[in-house]
């Protein structure tokens, strides 16, 4: 297989940062973050103003640089742009990425016109282009970042994203989830590389196993369709349509001057390309966590355990609604209660509601067990409830966690609940403890492999749609 | 008007608890938090085992209290409350509140045939009933509470559910958004007083001006569509229905005995009555806080502000998925943007992407205030997310909350949009100390009269249901 053009520019020996200062803007916005992770290339400041940046040493332009430069980062205004990759194309560069935004995006056809011209030279001078208007490249195995505090960790899952603020917003969210990133690309008006060139590479990307995309508008419908076809039969695809109704299809325009189509169309070529399709961000990690965590399944039948009367209703509604199939406590589950002597085994149903029950030695994890040992469950789902307060010295998180008996679950997938306005403490120091704790507590979910969420609906949403996805991929 | 039957027993002067113990269970569970809470009339522990239960004289049955009893609670087993309630009716008890359970809802006949059987006997004896299966009342005015830590705080919230643990969930919930509730009633089986006396009792009550429903059954539909037809017309009536699947109707079935019906049907009855229907605990608290804060809005274009990039575009389309219009930015304000001398002034919209700034001298508060002043716009949505990082010192909830400049807006209705995973500290130091400044943000918007959400598509979906309540009562 031929190496995939952004493969060969997505590992720069040297990076000048075009436009860089001291100023505490975007101007040293891009330097910073390098220096922060500790980017291992040379790093050049350009600017014809200053004979340092940041303590680096800066020069009055591209050509001026005494190494080799491969990648340029270009914060200049867009009357600049031109001059810039003439440099560049005498330098020998081989890619760009135009942070430089206020281009077609701004509806302006001189802007318009220019961003033409730009991609032209370009192409002339054999030097590809990211963006322009966006934020370019996270790769935190090469220490390449575009904002400070972004997280020196690798991990599955690969992102595309035409809007650089998306990704802000999902790294933060996947952070939580102990979600980290192979690369993450924010790609804006995508004049050069397109939506089917990311995707396409993280498709062969060793390194990523579930690939994120934020879109507004595809550069080229039929390609897009072909390529993510390809990819989805081997790796996960989840998608966010940015601009699907009148209103945001007005504010795509203006963000990274994208046409948005038709969401029937759009819904249509997804599902048809066997990707997932979600509504926002927080959905878009709630899912990421499923796959990134979970087997494959392929069955829709779920086990619910840990609520409690009306919650324990709702769940089972929230469950149904979300397309999961909450079948009714097996037979053979109610005899080996009934042998246990358990005095609700004719009663107690699924989900198993724990207020009925009456003995209060057995508890969720027993419940769990039971489900998990039986084969006509697809999936489980509980309910992290138990009580934090009381006696600090006797819980910790390993002993909270006992409770749900991870380890006797076998292979069967679990998701959990945790539902933190339920887990305050009675006053603020009692809160920080909690707080804590709860992060040990998720840190020992995610080390077990049980991906969490704030509510049932979103547990059952995330895990419906894996479903949707191995179900899809099956029956191709 | 005549005195409501629930009016007359909710301010009892005596209450007995039968089956008290200091076991630690709900046999002390009752007691507990009248204690805690300073219930002022007389208490009676009732147990023929002990001579006090948790310091306070116990008498072995109800009829051996030396005082006068309006109202017992009973946790006495299942078998013991026909005995309970003849003693009851010899000493002129007015109401019971049965929170012992194992009758209809565990689907055996005798226990069924038992639950009719206490009816009969309570109806005789001119005793009323709540429940049996539940909780009974928490009254925060009358220091009644039943569990330990509901909080002392009145409100203008009532409530009914036919769950108590849902109460509980609903409690928790609420007091985060600084919601209070009048009484909130968990009524269980419902065999004498049922949805439709409750739903009653809160239409009449001055004290409630927002009233919630956790419901799984109706005793009787006819009733309750005009008794919810009725109130609608003077308050906002926001209900839950449990058992809406195959599934959550058999979980409806033992929980409360409850027959579920159809879901349609229920849909398009709560419709016509002119009330709120939400699909889980978390939507009813979200619409909760909107009535609770918000005046009536009968118009749905929506002016969204805060937002940047990605987001701005999501933010668009979540809103219109909602149900809300984002209007294109009315030109009077693109003039006035012009007459400032913004160089965005044709190019920013609505939703107004703050990414776009190029004069940062304007903030998100100075948009919020134009938008405002707009007669185009029913409701404004901001997002609250300004820089809590940097010197401590500088920044309080005061400082950070001028940025949205809330005392400049008129009437308008807003809706804040806080995304806490986006205001993580640096450190678990950091955190703590904007965990602690993110409540007085809290509660400085609440004062302000300001909802606020973790998500735009819950602000906006909470925004539209309470459009839809105004509309329709408008439309009557």
């Amino acid at each position: 297989m031929a190496i995939h053009p952004l493969e060969e520019i997505l590992h720069p020996r040297a990076i000048a940062v075009v436009g860089a200062s001291d100023s505490g803007g975007r101007g040293s916005g891009f330097l910073e973050p390098l220096i922060e992770l500790g980017y291992k290339g040379h790093l050049y400041p350009v600017n014809p103003k200053y004979k340092e940046v940041m303590g680096i040493k800066a020069y009055a332009s591209v050509k001026d640089i005494p190494g080799a430069v491969d990648y340029v980062i270009s914060s200049v205004p867009a009357s600049q742009v031109l001059g810039m990759i003439t440099d560049c194309a005498e330098k020998g560069v081989k890619a760009v990425h135009l942070y430089t935004a206020r281009f077609s995006e701004t509806g302006r056809k001189d802007a318009a016109d220019l961003e033409i011209e730009i991609l032209n030279q370009a192409k002339k001078a054999g030097i590809r282009l990211i963006g322009p208007n966006c934020m370019g490249l996270y790769y935190p195995g090469e220490r390449i970042a575009f904002s400070e505090g972004m997280p020196l960790e690798s991990g599955p899952v690969g992102l595309a994203s035409q809007s650089g603020s998306a990704i802000h917003e999902i790294v933060d969210l996947a952070v939580q989830k102990g979600l980290y990133f192979s690369k993450a690309i924010s790609y804006g008006n995508a004049i050069d590389f397109n939506e089917s060139d990311y995707l396409e590479y993280f498709a062969q990307d060793p390194n990523t196993k579930v690939i994120l995309m934020y879109i507004e508008g595809v550069r080229d419908g039929r390609r897009f369709y072909d390529t993510l076809r390809r990819t989805t039969a081997s790796k996960p695809v989840i998608i966010v349509k940015g601009g699907r109704g009148q209103s945001g299809t007005r504010a795509t325009a203006s963000h990274t001057a994208s046409l948005a189509g038709s969401m029937e169309i759009w819904e249509t070529m997804v599902r048809q390309a066997g990707a997932v399709s979600v509504r926002h961000l927080t959905e878009l990690i709630d899912v990421a966590a499923a796959f990134h965590l979970l087997p494959p399944i392929t069955g829709r039948k779920v086990g619910v355990a840990g609520g409690a009367g009306g919650s324990s209703v709702l769940a089972a509604d929230l469950c149904e609604e979300a397309g999961l199939d909450v079948i009714p406590l097996p037979a053979e589950i109610r005899e080996e209660l009934k042998s246990q002597g358990s005095e609700i085994w004719d009663w107690i149903d699924n989900p198993a509601d724990m207020s009925i029950r009456i003995d209060r030695s057995w508890a969720v994890g027993d419940m769990l067990k039971i489900m998990a040992a039986n084969p006509n469950f697809d999936l489980l789902i509980t309910f992290i409830r138990g009580h934090f307060h009381g006696d600090r010295e006797k819980v910790s998180a390993e002993t909270f966690l006992e409770q749900y008996r991870l380890d006797e679950l076998g292979n069967k997938p679990l998701l959990a609940v945790i539902e933190e306005h339920r887990l305050r403490g009675n006053d603020d120091d009692e809160q920080a403890w909690i707080q804590e704790l709860l992060e040990e507590v998720k840190a020992g979910l995610i080390a077990a492999g049980v991906p969490f969420y704030p509510s049932i609906e979103r547990a059952a949403e995330a895990g419906s749609k894996l479903v949707d996805y191995y179900q899809r991929r099956e029956s191709r």
